[in-house]
Parts: C-alpha cells; structure tokens; sequence
C-alpha cells in the first residue's frame, strides 16, 4: 500500500489530547448521572434489524448503516430483485444488522426483553457511540456519541423536576455557567392548536412556530395562513409571538389563553408545577426558560419538551435535549411504560469547553515526570524509584533508550512532560535524584523521599 | 411486533451490576496504564476496507463484518457477478467500510496516517470493542473489548521490562494473586529449529511444540517427524521436553543449546536481560516464568511473546497476551518502527475475578440512599437535602411516586438500595430525618448535618 491510510469520511481518530477532553466531560456527565440515582446499562452496536427499521421515519431508515451478512450472502437473494439491481428489495435479503442510531430504541428494546428484570421505576444512563449515514458536515459525523439519562415507569413529574436539576449541576460541574434550559409541553403545543381551531394541523402550527427565530412573526404568520390557518384564530394566541416576562408571567398568559382547552391546561398545570419546584429550590448557574416554541420531534414526545441552549456569549446552538414520551416501549409490545429523558450532546459541549477554555489545566493524559536514561546500570537503579511513583499515583515514566541528552529533553518538551529526572553516576554515589522543571528550567537535587512528596503536590 | 425482541446472536445486554464490574476492571486497566506513561487514543469503529482486508489472513478476512453502502448500492455491482451470486467478488463492489476486527491494525493504521504529530517513542493505550463474524461459544463473542498498550518507536528492552511490571501491578490490584507471566522469544524459537535443521519447518515445528501440554512428548515427536523432521535433530532439543528448574536454570540450558545459533543466542540474551530486571526488582504478586512451547501468532512477533495464565485454582487459560514486533507499520508503507504491546482479556479476567469473589463490594450501581416518596409537601422539602448528599458524592435517589410505603420498601429492598429516608409530617416539624438502615431494620432520627456525615461515612 504506497498511499497514506485514511478513514471513512464522518469518522474520526482522537489523540491522546482529545480522548482526554473526551472523557473528562464523560466522565463528568456520568458522575453526576450516578449521584442522581440513575444506573448504567450497555447494549450492542449492532441489533437485529427490525429492531431498528421503521421507527425512525423512512429518513431515519435510510440512514442506518446496514452489516451485510457472511458467508455467502447472496445464495438467498431473490434472482429478479439482483437482475433489476433493486438495491432496496434486497437490502433484507442480504442484511439481518444494523448499527444502533440511537441510545432509545435500544433502550425500548432492552426494558421490553429484561422487563422481568427490572425494577420500575428504572432509572438508565447510557453512554456509547451511535451511527449515521447522514452527510458529513461541520459538526455532524456519522460515528458520535450519546450521553442519555432516561426514567421509566412512573409519570411524577419530580423526574422532570430532577432532570432540570442534573442539567444544571452536570454544566455547572463543567465550568459552563450561563446556559439556558428551554421548557415547553407538547399539551400547551396542542392547546394552542385547539384554541385556534387547527388541532388537525398540530405539525404544520408547530413547524411554522418553530421558525419564529428565524423567519420573525410576520413570517410564522404566513406561513400559518398559507397552511389553512385563519388570521382570526392567530389573533387569539397572539402572545404567544411576544412572549416575554418572568417565566410566572408566561404561565399566566398560557393559562388565560387556553382556559377553553382541557389538555392546553392539563400543559400549563404540569408547566406550573415544575417550575414552581424549581423556583422554590434553585438552579445553580442554568437559567429556566419557557419557549412555547420548542418542539423538537413532536412526534416522540407527549408531555414536557426540554432544550438547553449553550451560554449566549457561545453561539453553538442546543447542547441537550430531551423530554417526557408516555409510550416508548409500545413499538415492542409493552403498552403503558411512561419515560422521561435527557441527553446530551457531547461534540456541542466539548466544542463550548474548547471557546470558553473551560478545560481544566489538569486534564491531560500526558506524563508528569519522565526519568532521563543514562544507561542499563542507571536505569536498574531508578526502577524501583519509578514504582514508587507509580503507587503514588503520579504518571511517570522512563524514556526508553540510552540516547543523547538533547534529544531526550526534546522529547519532554515536545510532549509537554512537566518534570524530568536525572540519575547519572554522581547521584547514584549520593543517592540523591537530580529534578529539574522543565517548565521554568529550575534543578534542584532531592532524596527519593522528597521527590515522591515533591512530585505529588503536582500531581492529579 | 408480537414477538419478544431479541438481540444478534454473540452480542450481549450488560445490566447496571454487569456494567459496574466491567468498568471496575476497564478503569483499575486505564489507570495503571497511565501511571506508566500510556497514553489513550480512539479509533473508529469501521474502517476502509482495504485498511482491514488482507491483515489477518484468509480466515481473517471471512470473519470481519463488512457494512453495506448507502443508497442504491447495487448500481456499481457486475452484472455478471450478480447473475452468477458471486457473493466473494460482488462484496466490496457494495461493501466500502468494515467493522474494527482488533485494535491492533487501526492502531498501525493510526501512526502512518499521523506519524508527523507523533512523538517517538509513542506509548499509547486503546480500550475500545471489537468485532467478529466468529462462531458463537462460551467466553466467545461477536462483539468484546480489547484493551491494549503498545510502545512503538524503540527497541529497548526497558518496555519488555515496564510491560511485566504493568501486567504485575493491574493484577496485584484487581486482587488476582499468583497469575503467571509466560515469557518466550521468537528468536529462541527460530534458534531451536535452526540447531535441529529445520528452520524452513519453524512454523510446522512452533505448532507441534505449542501441543506439548495436550499431547505430551511423545505426541509432539511424532507430529515433529511425520512433518519430516528427524528423529535425531529432535535428541539435540531433547530439554525443551522437559524444562524444568528455575528461570536462571532454563536460561543456561538454553544458552547450551543454543550455542551454534546466531539467532537463537540473541534470544537468549535478551531474555537474559528482562529475567535480570526483574528478578533484581521484583514482582508485587506475579510469578514470571519461561516457557518455551509458548508461540502465539507467530507471524507476527519478532522478539519477546508473552502470555498471562490466570492463577492455577482457576480452570481459564490465558487472560492476557502480546510481545515485539519489528515491523507493525510496514504494512502501511512505514519501515522500521519496532514495536511492543500486551492485551488484557476484559471477558476472561471479568470471569476470574467472579470465580476468585474478588470483586470489590463497593463495585456497584446501585444508589446508596433512597428518599421515600410521602407527597409533594414532603419532596419539596427533602429536595434541597437531596442536592447536598449529592454534592457530598453519596449516590441519592427520590422515590418518584407518592404510593404505598410498602411498596416503596419493596423497591428499595429488590434494588439492594442499603438506606432509606423517612421524613413525614412529624419529621418536617422537628426538622429531623428518619435514617433507616435497610440491611439490618435499625431507625434513627438524625439531624440534616448527622444524616450527610453518617452517608458519608457508608458511602464509596
């Protein structure tokens, strides 16, 4: 092979850097997900794959990667779907596995199959990559992961109250102050479409809304209205495209706006409830904010809606979601199984950390000390130094090779090793150990014993 | 869908407690890894084909999962390849991708593509899954974890040394007392063929010697002369039938043997010179021991094999394995970068470690304390106690609805939650909580600051 190996477009190598990045804000995420209660489960990259097709629109199907099968794949394939080189016919009669596209299904998936099992209400994290044969753009990538903390079993909205709470100490704990968690309830979405007489255009209201960032009010507006909607019926949610105030003042608007729809007031009750909840014990450093224009995959969820916007000073966009879904597990046949969930986006937030130099100095995965090789006597005699070090907790290493001085510290320096160690012939007569900050270029010589408490103040 | 789902055969759900112990191993691995000076990378998950194809053999090839095109996939397949199903040369006319088959090649692959941000000696670390088309069977999956360290970039022997003191220290501290770490060199093997003439049969001679403890002596001689060796070149080797003595023993006795090979005493030498090192420094709880039958892959290495037997009161066979490869990234158009690496078995150990009862009792998912459900009065009250046991780090839960305290019980009980908070009417008045041990039935009232100082005490 002459030319250089790449990998697939979508995908990615991380280096040491990054995998370190990587698992700090994994690593937190968990620790927080673990304090909530919540526990962790692990299913497999690839499921059956009508496991997967058809629950995530025909869009979704035609993203998931498919395993072909092995062997000889092709002796059961129908002979005039090959002729026709129908591509889509054959997909299942070469293909039984597909890799996972979300954490969720699988999740449904795993309740239904354990549901003996489990004790409900069951609170599961998941944290693994997913795959998706979407385009590759800025940002997206076809292997990424998903960090998702779901509860199902119970309806009470104290989850969600929770769920609020584990957002804010997840990103507080992250150094990202200032983010924003959006809150709305898919039944004020139906409420409002009820009141304007467009329940039987919930979707076309809702995606119009949506834009309303975009496209401002005057835009929604037509756009409602080429869609059947009557300038009439807007008129009666016009709060709705100016809604400002404290988020008491938006639940009181909601609550005058849709008194004539049970389940627009069924929203603003469990709305009212949360952020009671939520005023009364406080948020560390997120703000609460009702939208009345989030949606996201309408289709999915049934009660709250949850998106966390990024600090405003970060222009990222949304680095979570979730919300609350009363019947995931109904596509496997296990009716009456209320969920509520969060996720969050992990490229989104590692990218916010990068703009805002959140990452703590100490998240490296780089030695803190390397001990220069003065040759095979002197190498023996700091082994045993090295292994103390090591039991201490401090990552140390040896260089390798008896070479050139200059070559070893350029190493150091180039790997940005903080501390290097010298033992030649001189501090071996006076047990002693030459340490020298690479760092500022200070040298000072220290017995075993000073170093290892020298070193561990350093150390993390 | 009626059916129970099910997932692909060789692939697995790990519960919470499962995924608590596999992390336990996963995270003692990583974390003595570092203390060496490894350092992580991530690879994708799939990889261009021709980065795979070829590497692992013809029985390697047919064993790794190919991932289908996207779209219509058939349009570039041969007509007649399709009309005559042939499955082998249709395959990568509709297959660009395929599924990491070990860590080993990506990490090759890895150093080729970026060796102009690499600082040699490069020490790196991988701890991802792998994946292949095997026959399922006991202990055998289609999807498993390898975790692997690898030094790339010198030929010292210090890493061969640093390497059995890394085997020593994660098994010491995973509580696996007396694992033996069998040592062999590929230049020992080479040499012995070569002093009994049968260097062109090396591979032919290493298979037959790799059978010594199934088949005995006699067995592998009768392999040895129907592959066409003679019966009196198989006398010059006679000890290697029966090696037995110390590590120092068997090494004179093959430095005797191997006298009039090159080769063979240039292993014998750097044998020499690990089995020095550490004898000199010593082994926390490993034995190290030289076995000369020991082979492993052997195409591939070049120096040092190594392989890791669990302790002899469990019936598993190896748990860990590696050794020196002199030309890794060759296959990648780059020469002359020595190599060296071990693997860790996370199944196999995962399964020593359930024999053995060595798991650490605080390895667990399970929350260390449930706040009972008592109403909406209740909850609002305990929430901000909740927050400050989980900023303690106590791992805490809310019982999400207000139902029956037995009930509540029961789920405490099944889950293995070891405390229970009771804070009702009477409590909320006198300000106190009601910690009740579960393991035992014993209730006390504590104050909020003695409720977080007792957890703390219980909790990991």
């Amino acid at each position: 092979m002459a030319q250089k190996p790449s990998i697939p477009k979508g995908t990615r190598d991380f280096s040491p850097n990054e995998v370190a990045k990587r698992q700090y804000i994994i690593s937190t995420i968990k620790n927080h997900f673990e304090k909530f209660g919540f526990q962790p489960i692990e299913t497999p990259s690839f499921e059956n794959s009508d496991t997967l097709m058809g629950k995530y629109g025909e869009e979704g199907d035609r993203l998931i990667f498919k395993i072909l099968n092995s062997g000889d794949f092709l002796s059961k394939a129908s002979e005039e779907n090959l002729q026709n080189k129908d591509s889509k016919k054959i997909t299942s009669q070469i293909s039984e596995k597909a890799l996972r596209y979300d954490l969720t299904v699988p999740f449904a998936r795993y309740v239904v199959q354990h549901q003996n099992e489990i004790d409900f209400p069951f609170k599961r994290y998941q944290i693994q990559p997913v795959w998706r044969a979407d385009n590759p753009q800025k940002g997206r990538f076809r292997e990424f992961y998903q960090c998702d903390a779901d509860v199902v079993g119970s309806k009470s909205l104290w989850q969600e109250v929770e769920l609020i709470q584990l957002y804010d100490a997840v990103f507080t704990d992250l150094n990202v102050e200032g983010v924003t968690i959006k809150i709305n309830n898919r039944k004020i979405l139906s409420g409002i479409a009820e009141v304007i007489g467009a329940s039987d255009k919930l979707i076309d209201f809702t995606v119009a809304l949506d834009k309303l960032d975009k496209i401002g009010e005057d835009g929604v507006k037509s756009e409602m209205i080429a869609k059947g909607i009557s300038e009439e019926a807007i008129e009666k949610v016009q709060p709705v495209f100016n809604f400002t105030g404290t988020l008491a003042d938006k639940i009181k608007q909601l609550s005058e706006m849709l008194q004539t729809s049970v389940e627009g007031m069924k929203g603003v009750e469990e709305l009212n409830f949360i952020c009671n909840a939520i005023d009364s014990i406080g948020l560390k450093s997120a703000k609460l904010n009702l939208d009345v224009t989030l949606a996201r995959g309408l289709n999915y969820y049934t009660g709250a809606i949850f998106e966390v916007a990024a600090p405003e000073t970060v222009k990222l966009g949304s680095i979570g979601g979730g919300g609350r879904y009363d019947d995931l597990t109904g596509i496997f046949g296990l009716k009456n199984v209320s969920g509520v969930g969060i996720s969050f986006g992990l490229d989104r937030i590692y990218l916010v950390l990068e703009e805002l130099n959140a990452f703590p100095e100490t998240v490296s995965a780089v030695s803190k000390v390397i001990f220069l090789n003065f040759g095979d006597k002197e190498v023996l005699y700091v082994l045993p130094t090295i292994q103390k070090l090591r039991n201490a907790g401090i990552k140390t290493e040896l260089y390798p090779d008896n070479t050139k001085m200059g070559k070893q510290f350029q190493f150091a320096d180039k790997k940005g090793i903080q501390f290097a160690v010298i033992v030649g012939e001189s501090e071996m007569e006076n047990k002693q150990f030459a340490l020298k900050n690479l760092a500022n270029g200070e040298q000072t010589l220290v017995t075993e014993h000073e170093l290892i408490e020298n070193l561990k103040q350093f150390s993390f």
